[in-house]
């Protein structure tokens, strides 16, 4: 009998892991919660109404329908038997592994207020995603009706929380959307008088890129009305906006639109696995692993991706998609070369470079040694993008998607759609409880 | 001050009618709950996973944008003051008019059945569609991991009650999925092993096409694998199937998915608009208007679409998109006419013909005195959905997903997305008693 590998999670890293095992002798089972592959890189576009969530999903099953090998399994692990060899599922199925790989990557965190999720969502699932669509495009609609200068001021405020690419992103997007794209649309509201705010608790945006770009990169939002609050905390969310905190002084900034971009945890597998194998996890729950991305006394345990915690030259690995793929990538290599008894060099990150861009024509890069910005940086985001969006059929619908976007200013996607049960109430106070 | 026109609908009747005011000395208002243009006639692709929402639905704020004289409020009309000339809008405020047009369509009904609603969910909203393809993928994962071979049986057996227009797409559609589409998708389970029950209750599918039509479609259902009843009443639906009376015989047949297709009702709005007018309104809640389309009594109402009810000779106008057009082109012709105090000649329906899809490649078309089926009737079809569809970016994305998909027998969109709080859960009976 071939060798039996489950991966579980098919984001960045599992789906690389699967096809990468194309040619092994193998049987993968891939098991997913949901029944598509996401890109979540561009989610924000689908947050934004620049994508349809169609063009950055792919169904899983059609990604490996050709893969003999691989079988799909759609459903929720809820346990781990390390001793059995075997992962529980939560309709009482039991699936048995010779080699487990976890990949179920991280989700949002509220820093210990749990009550803010329902008050500033997260930007993690395609609902998330037409959740902040909806709220957004409804602000813009509450605003157009309000009378009340004030309240339609603070329905006119969007707060972004955390200066990291996401948040960027989005901020970017919101100052697009706001300056160009409802230009027109609005018959008694001017959509340029938007405020957005982008709040970061570090002492600049992009903590993680060169702080050259990192101010490259606030000029640009700033360029596109974006007023960007760097070294300042949210300590409250609430209905009627946010309070924020930046050295002794707190100031309060009204908003019925708050978006989540700050902090992320691992997914809770992670805790779950740690326990069952006494393994150690960091401050989000990320698991430690050893240098070939194992659980340390259990070399058939393999963690990749956003859930492994990893250092290389006395830093962590980040937990970007590039990471999760070249994991996803060794964890095959690796697989393959123990069953031939091949020697296996401890997992190494290769950096490719960072890109995150700006609106509609800039953006900052670093690749290799190169730091650069603007027109150029852009095109290399649009370019590594189509890269490696999963699809041909996808490539071909964004890259027109953007092209038309791109000369018309236009976002077509920007639907209100949900479980509101009528504009109304959706357009009332009520929306602020958070229903989705 | 100009002549306040108020449009209650963005639906076809209302968009063209705004649309036609374009060049008038008129102060337009399009009210909708929703705040896009939906192309109804190929709701059952995002039903099917063949397209995205964002590909058939346009915002109405950009359809109208570069239109002066019109403006658009999203919101929800719960009652008229006809002496008073306003309408009610839910969140208190009135809307004055000079001419309204009620063009709030129709819905499904359950003939009598409220409770099959949740069982046998219908195809008006986009998030019907999205719930019906949440169901039909569900349908198929579920018999992937089920060993009992009649529960299997159960999960893929699919039923379309309603042999109109939309039933006959939506059985093809399942057809094509489970024949094409899903082929190589599954390990456990063969896809064209499902069973696809289309049930009419008179005596062809069609009713409103020349029988020979009728036929053709028939034909071309069971080529693609579904199984035709006709004449056969739907008696019962519930959680494990439907019972299926034909002459005295009663059937029963067990399946997890019911779509409903069958009946339609008039918008609760035109049995408002009846009560505060005295008009009558006809079986299915429609608004008998005058040869003018206005209200008998109250020349300044107009109600077009279908919830209008009007016979021409001798026969009711159908309940059809180009009905709602033609009806909308008229209603802002008329209210130009009055303007100069020109004389208005009735309404008159003119039936450019009408065209049914059946799978990729055959359809069944009248187009005047002409009578065809098969690959030149589903050419017209393409090429009369792409003429009419609202948005030039919309035509090319669709244009571009049929082509790919024809080509590769691909849906890409098939997302199982929506409130299911995991999959197991959605995986379980849980799924059948309605969660939205």
């Amino acid at each position: 009998m071939a060798h039996r590998v489950v991966i579980i999670g098919g984001g960045f890293g599992g789906l690389y892991a699967v096809q990468a095992m194309k040619r092994a002798d193998v049987e993968v089972t891939v098991i997913d919660r949901r029944n598509f592959h996401l890109f979540q890189p561009l989610l924000y576009q689908v947050a934004t109404g620049a994508l349809s969530p169609g063009e950055i999903a792919s169904p899983l099953r059609y990604v490996l329908n050709r893969q003999k090998n691989a079988r799909v399994l759609l459903g929720e692990v809820v346990d781990f038997n390390i001793a059995g060899h075997e992962v529980l599922m939560k309709d009482g199925d039991r699936v048995p592994y010779d080699t487990l790989v976890v990949a179920t990557g991280s989700t949002h965190a509220y820093f210990g207020h749990p009550e803010w999720s329902k008050l500033a969502p997260g930007l993690k699932t395609i609902e998330d995603a037409t959740e902040i669509r909806t709220r957004v495009l409804l602000a813009f609609e509450r605003a157009e009706k309000e009378t009340d200068p004030e309240e339609r001021r603070a329905n006119l405020a969007f707060i972004v929380v955390g200066g990291g690419p996401t948040g960027v992103e989005l901020a970017g997007a919101l100052g697009e959307i706001s300056r160009d794209t409802l230009r027109k649309d609005f018959r008694s509201i001017n959509p340029a008088e938007a405020n957005i705010f982008l709040i970061e608790g570090s002492g600049r945006l992009l903590p993680p890129y060169p702080e050259k770009l990192s101010h490259a990169a606030e000029k640009a939002l700033i360029g596109l009305g974006v007023q960007t609050r760097v070294g300042a905390m949210v300590t409250q969310i609430d209905a009627e906006g946010v309070t924020v905190k930046a050295g002794d002084s707190e100031t309060r900034i009204k908003s019925k639109t708050v978006l989540w971009a700050a902090g992320v945890q691992a997914s809770p597998l992670g805790k779950l696995l740690a326990e069952r194998t006494g393994v150690a996890t960091d401050r989000v729950g990320r698991v430690k692993v050893a240098p070939d991305l194992s659980i340390p006394g259990h070399p058939e345990v393999l963690v990749i991706g956003d859930l492994a915690y990893l250092e290389q030259d006395g830093k962590p690995v980040p937990g970007v998609a590039p990471t999760a793929m070249q994991m996803g990538r060794y964890a095959a290599d690796l697989i393959g070369k123990r069953q031939r008894a091949e020697a296996v060099k401890p997992f190494r990150y290769w950096n490719k470079g960072s890109v995150a861009t700006i609106g509609r024509n800039r953006a900052v890069a670093e690749i290799g040694p190169f730091q650069f910005s603007g027109h150029l940086a852009w095109l290399t985001w649009l370019f590594i993008h189509l890269l490696y969006i999963v699809g041909f059929e996808n490539r071909i619908q964004i890259a027109f998607q953007w092209a038309y976007d791109y000369f018309t200013f236009n976002r077509g996607a920007r639907l209100i759609t949900g479980e509101w049960a009528s504009a109304d109430e959706a357009l009332g106070p009520a929306s602020l409880s958070g229903r989705r």
